[in-house]
């Protein structure tokens, strides 16, 4: 059970500061941290988590981090479903306290910090871009997270490594897809905008599951070579 | 009297790094940092101090973290006193060097780094959101410091998790209030600005306490948890 | 064979994420990550890959670093020809992938994130400035990666020094050559553009491995001197 | 004679990466690093070095610090002389080297990345401005290195603490003097103009010794208060 909190506290987290970011700040006029601010808040939530709450409950955040880590070996399958469902409340409820926030001054929630491919891209790339750029990136971040958590890789440095990649794949993708990776934050997304966002939602959780799980595979691959 | 001395010098850096990089810095023309870079500034006095002064005091350097820490039985009652009289002066001396350097080239400190809500939020952000953005700031603030210095965390990172944990509130936030999530940063500025920043002083006081006192009590409750 | 598959794994993410963020992000209208997102993205690709895939190959990702830790006595000369054959392939697959995502909204990729000096420089910087550039920065990012993972070093940190130290060398250079320092980065970007790109290629390949052998050089002598 | 071979090149990088940022990157057309970047490029070269030389010299990289280092009892008198002279020379051949790159497109050098106040500040901040910000800047970049080499302080992340400590110098008062903080590095640039740079030297070498030597001895009192 307090596994589960942990994810969820977490995953809000995760939400809040990085759709967060994009939404209140990104934008502000002159001063605003542009993508590379929302692609530090977006590494920071899952780098202050591992550090509080992963000795709690590993700090996965992310459905598709749950089910690589099960594709990988490292966590059981009865893991997957009270994490994916604690991952996914906590995302909506921090949906739920940006929209509050965010139409404090009047405004209106527009697009929010939904994901989306062809005209809904942030700079217009196809869906098979966004296909590519979703696969790729969350295989990369679950090649990261196996081998930052490795039993031989240094002590400690997992939330550094992890929450950094994160921050990385930020920093490449979201002029692509607004970048998801995670479906968690997908969903909570989509579900206050509505439309566009929840017809293009399949994407941004088929996708990067489909990757973690590739990552899994070619991780154990690489450690069973000699 | 060393813990003291320590928790002065420490939020005397937190206040002149934070608020001196916003009032000095973060408007330069054409190179200048931004709320990115402030944000930044704010965490990195936080994670120099902790690695610095905090194997003396435990460089907590704000009221509401104080509090937090005795609401989550990790500092004894006796502690808050002294410690919070610390951070105010120490705030204080900082935003008195700070108005010196800030004046030094003719120009008035108009509204320093002061916090506020209403037509006093840079994004005109309501008294409500700001309510909310205040004591979820400060409570994501607790639950990593509560979790980052608990037993069962990897050494040493604290000061890297803590340190980055207010940036992220910093890159979320700045637009909805200025940030506080500490009492003693939003006195130090208020008493230079007066007028409507001694007026709305109240919020930054009472939401970042309360919000950390839920946090002292949630952290427990999920360690409790089985 | 595990250690070659995971220089390519490497060397991928780091043109990848290097070139790729500044292909797709740096530019972004009003919100791009600029040249500071970019020299992020390339210190993370490395930062990251040390912390997770270093156990297995020690991530050098870079023909230069391979020569280098020759020149060092850190690694066998057996090592050099699998793991440069690794890391350009590694290199030139990430290139057409982002080939696919980058032309994904209809854009040509123009220089894509090419190396040259001359007219090609993104500054204007002559062959000489591009020479010293690229000498000094290579020297300087293995003097780095010796000491850094020198048996007297700190424990574990290695991953930060190296991974930022190449962030410091594109906050610096990208300016005057687009910053290479790594033969395989520029090799993969050369290949797509052709042109101008391949017959200025010399210089990236020749100028890199020749200050990385200089700092194996340099790094003994300091260390045998009293 | 190693440690002063190690004091050369790291003052050397220093000065090239924090004022080589500066003079090539920070003002490029759309894409510039800006103050930020140059921040994070300062702090950059000192935490490569602490974590890749430190363990040969100790990584002052700085008159200031070495005498600060001196007056707080860490480091004997007979180390002064010839660090600083190895610290000097290290920063003249890093401003000669950056002379022929950043002339390398025919522009002039202009102000080089020299330190100045009054007319010569970059934000036209006076004489006492100037002296308060130095003084205080310098005093507490000693105090994080004193404590963050304290034996009572976390093992390994003094490189980080003390690195990000002279980012977050530069995030406050790039605007005052340009930021000094360190004699090594001002005189360096001051040759290189001369001219009003020269005149103006005096206040960027007494000025951070006096706040170096002040944080030794305040670091020794809190040490032995009870």
């Amino acid at each position: 059970m307090k596994k589960n909190l942990a994810e969820f506290i977490g995953t809000f987290w995760l939400v809040l500061g990085g759709c967060g970011s994009a939404v209140l700040a990104a934008g502000f006029p002159d001063v605003g941290i542009g993508l590379l601010g929302v692609a530090l808040a977006f590494g920071l939530t899952v780098l202050t988590i591992v550090y509080s709450l992963g000795h709690i409950s590993g700090a996965h955040l992310n459905p598709a981090v749950t089910i690589g880590l099960w594709a990988g070996g490292r966590v059981s399958g009865k893991t997957i479903v009270p994490y994916v469902i604690s991952q996914i409340l906590g995302g909506i409820a921090a949906a739920a306290v940006l929209y509050v926030i965010a139409t404090g001054n009047g405004n209106e929630i527009g697009n929010f910090a939904a994901n989306g491919y062809g005209e809904h891209s942030p700079g217009g790339y196809s869906m098979l871009a966004a296909i590519v750029s979703e696969f790729v990136m969350t295989f990369m971040f679950l090649i990261v997270i196996l081998g930052a958590t490795d039993e031989n890789a240094p002590k400690g440095f997992a939330g550094v490594a992890i929450g950094l990649a994160l921050t990385l794949i930020h920093l490449i993708s979201i002029p692509v897809t607004n970048t998801s990776v995670n479906p968690a934050r997908s969903i909570s997304q989509a579900l206050f905008v509505g439309d566009w966002a929840l017809s293009q939602l399949w994407l941004f959780i088929l996708i990067p599951v489909l990757g973690a799980i590739a990552a899994g595979l070619v991780y154990n691959f690489i450690k069973k070579e000699s």
